[in-house]
């Protein structure tokens, strides 16, 4: 069963995709592929689960470096294989590397967070830090792999790490066979082209839809011929991709329904649920195709929707961050600015007022210079945690019954 | 095959689980049962987890509160059961009452979170407040079952709800026979009661290890006739019991064989690893097992060990606040105090040099009052998070070589 795709990707049909699973067998973890009741309930759709953030370096990213790496010729194993990465890609090619006994050099540019040059040294790789920018990294990888004979492993254009990565989407319809929707993260679009391909392949009527990061649209403006701006920061820091690939491109151009783009809040919203309801870590970007449900709710109504947990290394302290603007969303964490006069027994009047109310400061400033208030005023800032949005209010409330004149400042961009 | 404990406790026996493993059979998760290969790595031991914490109301409860239900006469169905608890049982009751179409009463403290609340009546229970503390609760809950002729369903102390949580070791077992060790973590003692039967019935030989939180050494100090202080806040709330089963007692002094106290920063550690390494969360108490092993590796020294990660409903404000200690305690976020001049600039020729030395500036506050230099002088408090120890150590030099007096407070206590 052979999908045409385009000239460039008649190599990558159903049966490349096949080879490579029987390539991985027993190599990678089987990941689990489980209906979320919870989230269907809240979401209005049947929300089912790959998680990929299970594999040993948690990411699906080991599935096309592993049978990119089985189909390298002896002398080319002896050899050894490059790769240029700061993430996933990097870990997965390092570890399925050392099982085959290919020596593996990963490039990563300078200031990469000595974490995870030594997650990767740890996996048996050596890391070499080039370049101030992934750009100039990358360049030097090219230079390096020239000048050494080393093969380049590319994250995601090329054909077998493609059809590596389709693998996920036979699992998917092998637990479940009734799907209606695949809802996959696009950063350089080698997991959407795999997955797209086996859809087409076997569940033609499967509709296979892309997301990116709002801050990241490239291959939205390629495949939608828009312009929207690139660049920022993002949580998807694993689908920040500037310049996706060719390939990539014109295999999701024949495979991809539509590409939806994600705000930071539904991806920040996405990642908090998944750590609230499933118990389990994902990264920004393996959060995103929850965020696509969480973006238009209507779109996805009552149907069987399959999403990627495509990844789960998060920074522990963006997670904690996520967290606490979640709390602050919810209405759980607050910040007050009461007027008080600047006069002994103001803040423990404040205090017992709110304690009353059951309510727990957690942080206090003055603000004494930039305020409106006549100079023996001054404003009082509180970070106060409550039950939720309901308790929040009575806390106001009391505050105010109490002679106070309460600003709430309760966004979390403003905490 | 029986084992004889003791009077109080006769008809729990290793045929009972396996009954309460039929009852069970389909109604609840069959969790994983995995090894741990980073893990283990790191901590010397084979670690093996039982992810309880994957159960629908992400905990082991459900099983002693299914068996019990399953157990009641049609009379007692119809009248109704109910429960005492704002966490996990709670949920476990509500759940399974609902499932099997009995009407459950739970009674919460006065002033249990809203969130706990909501998410008890989403399952279908009817939610009570009453009482300003558990032990007031706990009176109430007596009152109303004998008034309303309901039966009470106890977290623990219960022969069916014992031999419901011992359908756990089953599990273990039955994926992995060669295990050494159990480390169950110690509430009221339900869960070790169960699984310390089976491991005596199944293989003498395994050692059963119990872990309490150090501030609520409560079966501890039965077993041991010892007498250490109870109470305090401890990260594993779902293990804070200041009185253990008489049942559940009597069973753990026959069927384990120690009982392990661990600190609060050895569970923090361990909720921070689980969640790093193996993208899962754990609240304390589901973190207990992995920080016996963290507080004393030495024990565990090549021994195949097997885990219950018992519980996954942890608040996020602590979760949050776990992984910003964490990364203290590694470095990567820490308090600086800087003496500088109370001149214009001070600050931008400081915030060159840290961001020179490539640390990024979190937070920024003057100390200009309680301070020991001179009236000139001000302290300048940072917090900076850099890439690790290594990178903390060299921005804090470069400061010192740009002519600045440092003091690096770093203890995560102190951030």
């Amino acid at each position: 069963m052979t999908v045409s795709v385009d000239e460039t990707s008649t190599a990558i049909d159903l049966n490349a995709i096949k080879s490579a699973a029987r390539t991985l067998d027993g190599a990678i973890v089987a990941t689990p592929f489980a209906h979320s009741r919870t989230l269907s309930g809240m979401l209005g759709c049947e929300i089912w689960l790959k998680f990929e953030n299970l594999q040993f370096t948690a990411s699906y990213k080991e599935r096309g470096a592993l049978n990119r790496l089985a189909s390298l010729s002896e002398a080319e194993r002896q050899a050894g294989v490059i790769a240029m990465s700061a993430g996933n890609h990097a870990q997965g090619v390092a570890y399925h590397a050392r099982r085959l006994g290919i020596p593996a050099t990963i490039v990563m540019p300078e200031g990469t967070p000595a974490v995870k040059v030594e997650n990767t040294r740890a996996l048996g790789a050596r890391v070499i830090l080039e370049g101030a920018t992934l750009e100039d990294s990358a360049r030097m990888t090219r230079v390096m792999a020239r000048e050494h004979g080393l093969t380049f492993i590319h994250p995601f254009d090329d054909p077998k790490v493609i059809a590596g990565q389709g693998t996920v989407a036979l699992e998917m319809l092998g637990v479940m066979p009734d799907l209606d929707d695949f809802i996959v993260p696009i950063g350089g679009g080698g997991l959407i082209s795999g997955m797209g391909i086996v859809a087409r392949a076997l569940k033609p009527g499967l509709r296979v839809i892309g997301v990116e990061a709002g801050l990241y649209p490239s291959m939205y403006n390629l495949v939608k011929h828009a312009s929207l701006p690139i660049g920022g920061d993002t949580l998807a820091e694993g689908i920040a991709v500037k310049e996706p690939g060719a390939l990539t491109r014109s295999i999701i151009a024949n495979v991809v329904d539509d590409i939806m783009l994600v705000s930071e809040a539904e991806i920040e919203r996405a990642v908090a649920l998944l750590i609230g309801v499933e118990k389990t870590v994902v990264e920004g970007a393996g959060a995103a195709g929850l965020a696509a449900i969480i973006a238009d709710r209507h779109r996805f109504r009552d149907r069987r929707v399959g999403l990627v947990l495509c990844g789960g290394n998060i920074d522990a302290r963006l997670l904690a961050s996520v967290l606490t603007r979640e709390l602050a969303r919810d209405g759980r964490l607050a910040r007050l600015a009461i007027d008080i006069p600047d006069r002994p027994g103001q803040l423990a009047k404040v205090a017992g007022v709110i304690g009353g109310a059951g309510a727990n400061i957690v942080e206090v400033y003055h603000q004494r210079v930039f305020t409106d208030l006549p100079a023996k005023g001054t404003e009082l800032n509180l970070v106060v945690e409550t039950r939720d949005a309901g308790h929040l209010t009575e806390t106001v409330t009391a505050l105010e019954r109490a002679g106070y004149r309460v600003l709430l400042k309760r966004s979390a961009a403003e905490l």
